[in-house]
């Protein structure tokens, strides 16, 4: 059986999306959206992005809250496939299971972990670069993807690149760089020895876990119990230690040297608000300056720049303003600009706050 | 009898408010709506002004479209008492056939036309200036009221003041000119000359029916011939000339020296769009920069002014935008700035020329 036969897509799904709030709330976050106008929610984009390279070999993690619209939405998905936290215990935790569970299907399973609620442009171009990282994870790597950056984004990780592995694509991780400020993400893209760290993890079930187990055995432990005995999920699921997979055991990998990137040549975006979002929309036709998620015919605009989401089905007319957001839903409506993006949390703190939780 | 004790209020209810979609609309035009966050609506704020001065004198004349909307408004109105006109026909025929039936009632009655859709901040002297105009009226001038202007105002016409009439306050008017240019309507705040022309006539029934007799003795025929025969109004008030009263009347009055001017020194606002409605409006408490008619509650705003109304009951969050206006109904939604709130009217253009005329 070649690696890929015995490769693994883990789709985690979480993530409240609070600063496309009133988009994505709580109760309905961010990976249950169509976020680019395709037509298929983000959930649904990232599983057809991977089945031709892992057919049905997808387990989809998600929050218990979840379970029931995510499988609404992916009615193919075998029932044994979605693993449901009884709570949310962070990525390592939720990673970990998956990784847990495979290992007991099959000893030799790799897996990537791709997050629900990503956006990629170039599904093959994708597709080729995570073939090449799962050769390099059977080498006992852990693999991350590290993309080509278009600008000095200081939203995102970085990745230092170290020496190269053999001949391939790969080279080992030399260091996981922080969201950095503007000056420092200008020097990280000026040396090109820097990508963007996007997250995805591709690597051997096992390896993943023994390393896991170097540096936080209980968690490993009480992961391979819960895999042993599904049945003991809601006891000990409580207890595993909340921490994400990037300092469990990406970081520390590293620096062991057991961490490999290979480039990832591909648009991708973790539309993190309004103002990413906005730019992975295309232009309206006919261009009037304003994008529209939704149904363009419900908008109208004169003199304006922008987004306009009209998700309450209501008609909604711009005018005079320039990268404005509009966001209008059944119960809360969200007016601002693309360059106030990152202040939408602020709105959603103030409402848990005066007891509007209900609205978030 | 006095002069007092034969003076009505005359209120033509009309005009659609277009500049103040979506809240002002054909089907429930700017008269019917709280402006002012004060829980009445213009028109019950128009007569709630007028009645210390007229008690129960009071005529409505609106369209029969909006006959059933304006008796709920007005529960209290003698049913004999609004007059429903079959279709708009302009300003002079509304008018001048409350004066006619006026005339009827009691040859030596006066009138005052006040519209339903202004705003008047000071109730104590409005009813002065008008017991002062009544007094003017009473010696056969057509009587308007000119407010002190505040500011180089280019949105409305204005009066310029002629000869004193007696030791009142009275001045004959010299001359009618429309809406100025920014340069001259300073000109005309420098000389002290002008009033803004508030469109409010005080005039003796019969005196405003024979002077529109002189220039257009067929409409005041007609009107005559109406009030005579109220039966016949279905079948005569088609045929009736389309013209304002400024036109038919005012204007050749003035040349012939029969219109007089009355001042008056309260806050007068024609609320024709939403800058002037936000500026009507108190300061939010505490101050948030955002001002808003309606449910404060409603509204979370962060680094923002303008105004808010949230008129579908719906949570409204605005961030980092100056001097916006959203204007929140539960089937459009219309984002603008102050600055822009004219262009609001070609929004209702696009509306209507693009099969949506049943949002406006």
């Amino acid at each position: 059986m070649s690696s890929l036969e015995r490769f693994w897509a883990v789709v985690p799904a979480g993530g409240a999306g609070t600063r496309l709030w009133p988009l994505s709330r709580a109760a309905s976050p961010k990976f249950l959206h169509d976020l680019t106008g395709s037509g298929r929610s983000l959930l649904q984009e990232t599983l057809d992005r991977l089945q031709p390279l892992v057919g049905d070999r997808v387990l989809v993690v998600t929050g218990q809250v979840h379970e029931a619209a995510v499988r609404e939405q992916l009615p193919g998905l075998p029932t044994d496939q979605l693993v449901a936290e009884p709570s949310p215990r962070d990525s390592m935790a939720a990673i970990g299971l998956a990784a847990a569970l495979l290992e007991r299907r099959d000893p030799h399973a790799l897996l990537g972990s791709f997050a629900a609620d990503h956006v990629i442009e170039d599904a093959d171009a994708f597709r080729t670069c995570v073939e090449a990282a799962v050769d390099v994870a059977e080498q006992g790597f852990v693999v991350t993807i590290g993309i080509e950056p278009t600008h000095p984004a200081t939203g995102f990780g970085y990745i230092k690149l170290g020496k190269p592995i053999g001949n391939g694509p790969g080279r080992v991780v030399d260091q996981f760089v922080e969201k950095p400020d503007a000056g420092r993400a200008a020097e990280y893209i000026a040396s090109g020895e820097f990508r963007w760290n996007a997250g995805m993890f591709v690597v051997r079930a096992a390896v993943l876990l023994d390393l896991l187990a170097t540096w936080h055995p209980e968690l490993a432990a009480g992961l391979r119990a819960i895999a042993a005995d599904p049945e003991s999920l809601a006891e000990r699921w409580p207890g595993l230690e909340r921490i994400a997979i990037d300092h469990a055991v990406a970081e520390p990998a590293a620096e062991a040297g057991r961490v490999a990137v290979v480039p990832g040549d591909f648009r991708w975006d973790d539309v993190g608000d309004f103002h990413s979002l906005a730019s992975l929309l295309p232009d309206a036709e006919p261009a009037s300056g304003i994008k529209v998620l939704g149904d363009a015919t419900l908008v109208e605009s004169l003199d304006s720049t922008g987004v306009v989401i009209p998700a309450a089905g209501r008609t909604v007319a711009v005018v005079g303003l320039e990268d404005v957001v509009v966001v209008d839903t059944g119960d809360a409506l969200l007016v601002t600009t693309r360059q106030r993006a990152q202040d939408v949390k602020a709105i959603v703190d103030i409402l848990k706050a005066t007891g509007r939780g209900h609205l978030t």
